[in-house]
């Protein structure tokens, strides 16, 4: 998506530690022009593919997925994050390994909203190592659902995430892929 | 907005503590094609008023802030929880009271993102006590930014948050206003 690309390019910055900010336009400001064409690529890339419900995780993936979700005609379902791994209720669980925090984490959605019938659509902001994809499909599967695929904004295709779901044979479709980033600046995958 | 008040009445559970679960619709899962009405409604009633960016805080506001930032082109801001109040940065922050968890935490906002000529739109999912919408003025008025007012999805009216915003000279916009809930039914405010 060359918009989402001109975008990083003109505002996103790169911080040591090969972190990307994106804060200006995707995270904690949101522009909300680019949200709704993200929201309308995901929707045209997924076209036809039957897909029942959009599934996230708290907080920074929640604005696309709503964006996709009111594309796409279909509910958003978000999973939250816990710190113990003690949840009541009929739920799905699974832990998730965050590097940027150093710890593991469990995500939780209720039963009620991940049902065998659905089709799920994973969405997120940024896909890195991909253990929250992972964390994600293993609720879709827990759940006895069917998984469609994913959409990522911005995938750091450096970090491999993404390639090694393509290769489990999961169906990944990143905004932009960032292959290359430093000092110099940011070489996107040809798409 | 006659929507929202016929949803919550088919799908809200009342629990006792006089919680409202909307989680099929509003939080765990969002049901999107309401989710754009909203989006519309806050637009509607907010058109004319000059606002140039809506402010919500993570997570359970960001969708329906992402659906009134679209519907009024506007950006979204959305200020982040923090359990200490140690931030890092040229940040405005606020501390706000959970009666839900019994403890303060403090919400921080860049002061990239809110600008002395912003006129701001709170939003949010819930309205009771008022202390987060409390929180959020406290960064619009520390950023030297004006308040438009406030946009909610469902208000407890009975916990007297919204009534004493509005005595206070704040614009506050609920799309359902709940006067009374308990095993016998729920009352709507007339609006």
């Amino acid at each position: 998506m060359r918009l989402m690309e001109e975008k990083i390019l003109a505002e996103g910055k790169v911080l040591p530690g090969q972190i990307l900010k994106v804060g200006s336009f995707l995270n904690q400001q949101i522009d909300t022009a680019l949200l709704a064409q993200i929201g309308q690529e995901i929707a045209r890339l997924y076209d036809g593919a039957g897909v029942s419900k959009v599934l996230t995780i708290e907080s920074s993936g929640i604005a696309i997925a709503a964006a996709a979700g009111m594309a796409m005609g279909v509910p958003v379902v978000f999973a939250k994050k816990h710190k113990s791994s003690n949840v009541d209720g009929e739920v799905y669980t699974a832990s998730v390994h965050s590097y940027t925090h150093n710890a593991d984490y469990t995500i939780v959605v209720s039963s009620d909203y991940l049902r065998p019938e659905d089709k799920i659509l994973l969405v997120d902001d940024f896909l890195a190592n991909g253990k929250a994809l992972m964390g994600l499909s293993e609720l879709v599967v827990k759940a006895g659902a069917t998984l469609a695929g994913a959409a990522i904004a911005i995938e750091k295709g450096f970090q491999g995430g993404g390639d090694a779901l393509r290769a489990q044979g999961v169906r990944v479709e990143s905004l932009a892929i960032i292959d290359a980033m430093d000092d110099n600046g940011i070489t996107f995958r040809p798409q």
